[in-house]
């Protein structure tokens, strides 16, 4: 089987496969610290010793951004996650041949985008060709996508794990929040109390810190409260993605852990595909396109 | 009448106010970047020149916090705002007569702090000793206070500020959200949009991004919406607070114009009283207590 290296290249990092090995090597090399002329070299400098010859090397994520390698335009939707073809690459070591799947822009409903997380969909539809239903890529920002006849229909961006960075990381909020501990019954009943007074979330945040001022609250419980109303209030604003769907989610094992409980307790068995698998499946399925 | 000096002293700002003369300085020593030991260098450096003999210096904020020059205990709720008295500190400086004044605490129906609000709370009661109502103080981290009978009831804590500060500089949304435009058509659709459908508000964050990449959409616009999104959810939370009551707004310039609009919008008629002016009404009134 010919070599190929599938590329996973996104904002902070970059992590590329050789395949069909499965050799993986990552470096902090994403998106946000490169100018476009520096991506080729970043490239090398990682994996230059992949490259025995003429080597197709198909890559995902804000590496197709205006701001990244070269621009992949997005596809409009109703598309198939891969629907758009590949963007090539101009490159100056001949032996590469470049290659972008594009991300996917809607501007109805309501204007939204994605890059990368088409590559997860294509990935979950090689993995369930038939699936009709909603797929969760919690991240970063989320992405809620209605999938049916292999076809994004529409899709919805929740930005929570930002969110929830930057609460933990540039507020107040953040002498209470130390360390990374995480407790599911308080998580769950934030969960629940989000979900059925939203309207309350605004004048939640600040309790955090009042209660460890006030009475020392441990840090591990005022994380996993903050996570609960971050995803009640993400899983208030798509209950019509979920109420009553199939549903997929495809994150980091942390974070779909998280999500999986929450909806659980809204009555939902979600499936469970890992991230990094289907971003592999997806990139194997653009492998060949034109 | 003898020489004083009030001083509003907060996390990031020291003002001192020379009375009854009224004349203002301001440094950045805040209380954020001050340790324990540096607080009367720090006054000394800005004002040193108005201490002619022993001189009583009232102050309020942050530099009563446990991290501040000497801890002012909160008083627990119910409370007069100045009910507690006064904390003496301790100076090198024989001539000075520094006196701390303390912020207050609530532990049910929910944990909440103040410090340097409950100031601004006896301006308003010194300005309106029969007020009934709610006071409103916008800013990083707005309170919203039930006033009766000269005493502080209840108050609530909403992180408005600091979350529109945070999400405009430390998320993806700060290259959608340059410059510091403010249109009041577009805030006001927002503020009416969370407060109708408070259950979307996390859904609509990324929009305002989106709608960047896909049509350029202007980023006094979409400060706009930010501003509005914001202030709805919090208007939302503190719905019992303001409907059908007596408000008085107390904040900076343009932070109380967007409050009043927004407010103006629900059908009230806000009382507005400066904040400035209410810090040193309050310290007047806290400067004779024991």
């Amino acid at each position: 089987m010919t070599r190929w290296i599938a590329v996973d290249w996104g904002t902070s990092t970059l992590r590329a496969t050789l395949m069909p090995d499965r050799e993986t090597r990552a470096s902090g090399k994403g998106m946000g610290v490169l100018a476009p002329g520096a991506f080729e070299a970043a490239l090398l400098e990682l994996v230059g010793d992949w490259i025995e010859g003429p080597t197709r090397i198909v890559a995902c994520g804000m590496v197709g951004a205006r701001q990244g390698w070269a621009e992949a335009p997005y596809a409009a939707l109703p598309a198939k996650p891969l629907g758009a073809g590949l963007t090539r690459v101009a490159t100056q070591d001949a032996r590469l041949d470049v290659r972008i799947v594009p991300g996917l822009k809607q501007t109805a409903p309501h204007p939204d985008v994605m890059r990368g997380e088409e590559t997860q969909i294509a990935g979950i539809l090689a993995e369930k060709p038939d699936f009709d239903g909603i797929a969760c890529l919690p991240g970063t920002h989320t992405k809620w996508a209605h999938l049916s006849a292999g076809e994004v229909i529409s899709f919805r961006t929740v930005m929570t794990g930002e969110l929830f960075a930057t609460l933990s990381t540039h507020t107040v909020l953040r002498h209470s929040l130390t360390g990374d501990g995480w407790e599911e019954a308080p998580f769950l009943e934030a969960v629940s109390d989000a979900l059925s007074r939203p309207e309350t979330l605004a004048a939640r945040l600040f309790e955090l810190r009042a209660a460890d001022l006030l009475y020392g609250q441990d840090a591990a419980i005022a994380r996993s409260i903050l996570s609960g109303l971050l995803i009640g209030a993400e899983l208030a604003a798509t209950r019509p993605w979920w109420l009553g769907r199939d549903v997929v989610i495809t994150g980091s094992e942390r974070t779909t852990r998280a999500y999986d409980a929450a909806l659980r307790a809204q009555g939902l068995i979600p499936k469970l595909l890992p991230a990094e698998a289907m971003t592999l499946a997806g990139l194997t399925a653009a492998k060949d396109l034109p």
